[in-house]
């Protein structure tokens, strides 16, 4: 699904502004997980909502893809802090007519999902609606020994990463609004239709590079509207070389059929579910080993830059890339 | 609104038996909140969902009161703990009417209320919704110094109290399903309408009480359901007095001119948040003192007795009691 971006930018920044700063050690709105100091580490936590029709529908994913994709949607947040989850609360709002063995088969996705990185659920809440399904999920985790990573703070001269591959997810949710229903009926059907069902929270990883990185965050919004959020307020700019960026082979067959751009589905498609994160020169060599070690691609896509705003180039040539985020909000 | 209670249980019990049981230590599904231990106290985590037309109208409350009854309903989960509530995330599933006037006043009311009692609100998700409103609401917190306050541990002999009075809110709700409105035509109305529309947390007075209590929760199901609760596989039972179930004066007007029972109201009405507690008969006077200090009535309701079920007694009569929840899951 299209991610959204610009009421919920507004909605942000008017409850940030209608109380006063968090006290100091806190980290608040504005980052892929808050952070609260506790005795030693102190505690991470973050919510993710998906709702029927907005974030997935029925007659797209099975439930138990619903139930991993909220899992890992949450896990991911905690990834992009090097932190470690824990634990986990879900809240459900379940329209009159949900069969039992869908909640069931939810759970089941959802469970597993969290299972998988020791995670438990704790508890939350179950409701009735007349409107439409909702399923929303906090988990709460420790930081990594680093503290936790902020999507802010970028330094001149820092490298941009990104792990794995971007794109993918959208090229899945093409297929899915133009008929392509899971598991596909080619390889790389199959594949982007997974990636966009069934993404997963690349945890173990932003453990292993958090020692390397100055900032971190997850790729969900598509990278354009993340490398937008990464200046903000920094007085410095970056520039992304396009030529760089991490796309497979499958995404660019999908887009071909589609008669797409590529290049567009990684900037502003969304939910890839990757780890963006700015790197000191002096870490690049030790943040690809660790990448290595764990089987994972990063790619280096640029730089960031003393001066403000930010270019973005195609083998050397600077183009112009207009953005603008999807709108959940629109009718 | 009526509480929810039959097929959340179902789907409770599912949960919790999908998934190997938490780690020694953890307190998971069931309570009040949610309780992950730490360096010295630990946290508790606790998560209420509001969805419009299922837990508030619109067209009943002004945006201030549904925000304030949001932050009040998860604070009393922490206050049903003895806890002292630290920060907050908060979710949105907004429709694409929704003015973003209705979605700042529900903030301020949110914030304002959280702000009272040192809660900052640290982040959390805004998304858009083809469906109803939804306010999900996410507050972590410490447990009480003798640690998290349990709902479960019953000994018989102990003494069963409850803050405050019961079935207020519900008379708020039957006046406002007969067209009351806030703030109503009389004392008694907008004390009705004022307990339902604008609950308040127990959070200080449930601090102060949690040394003297084995157990305790909030009467969010109302106390029939409450009751049954604190029995689930204890093995004990308990004799429940109902000629002295706090009720006020306000509750018995408004019930008179519906003609109906303000014990009923007060047995499956919900939405008090006021707190159970069942008290070591050694701790009944030192309960009494804090309480008073706090400017707060406790009522002693019953008494936790060695056989199991429940006895409902009134002026010493055995009475039947057939109690069924409410069903937010209906059409």
């Amino acid at each position: 699904m299209p991610t959204r971006r610009l009421d919920e930018r507004a909605i942000i920044a008017m409850i940030r502004h209608m109380q006063n700063p968090p006290p100091a050690g806190y980290l608040g709105i504005g980052d892929d997980a808050a952070f609260v100091p506790g005795d030693s580490r102190g505690w991470l936590i973050s919510q993710d909502m998906l709702v029927e029709n907005t974030h997935f529908r029925w007659d797209w994913a099975e439930p138990e893809q619903v139930g991993r994709k909220a899992a890992e949607v949450n896990l991911s947040d905690i990834a992009a802090m090097g932190g470690t989850p824990v634990a986990a609360l879900t809240s459900l709002a379940l329209p009159p007519d949900t069969p039992f063995e869908r909640v069931e088969r939810l759970y089941r996705g959802l469970t597993e999902a969290f299972w998988t990185h020791g995670v438990v659920v704790l508890g939350g809440d179950t409701v009735g609606t007349r409107g439409a399904f909702v399923l929303d999920v906090t988990v709460i985790g420790f930081p990594s020994e680093q503290g936790a990573i902020c999507r802010h703070g970028i330094q001149p001269g820092d490298r941009i990463f990104v792990t794995g591959s971007l794109g993918l997810s959208y090229a899945g949710y093409q297929l899915l609004e133009h008929q392509s229903r899971w598991p596909g009926t080619s390889p790389e059907e199959a594949r982007a239709l997974s990636a966009h069902l069934e993404p997963k929270a690349r945890v173990a990883l932003g453990q292993a590079l958090a020692p390397h990185v100055r900032t971190m965050t997850d790729v969900s919004d598509g990278l354009w509207a993340e490398v937008q959020d990464l200046m903000s307020d920094s007085g410095f700019g970056a520039e992304i070389w396009l030529d760089t960026l991490p796309i497979l082979e499958d995404t660019r067959l999908v887009a071909a059929r589609f008669d797409a751009s590529p290049v567009n589905w990684a900037l502003f498609g969304g939910e890839d579910y990757e780890l963006m994160m700015t790197v000191p020169l002096e870490h690049v060599r030790a943040l690809r080993q660790k990448a290595e070690g764990h089987g994972a691609n990063v790619a280096e896509i640029g730089v960031i830059t003393p001066a403000a705003g930010i270019r973005w180039l195609d083998h050397g040539q600077a183009v112009t890339v207009e953005g603008e985020g999807f709108n959940h909000f629109a009718h």
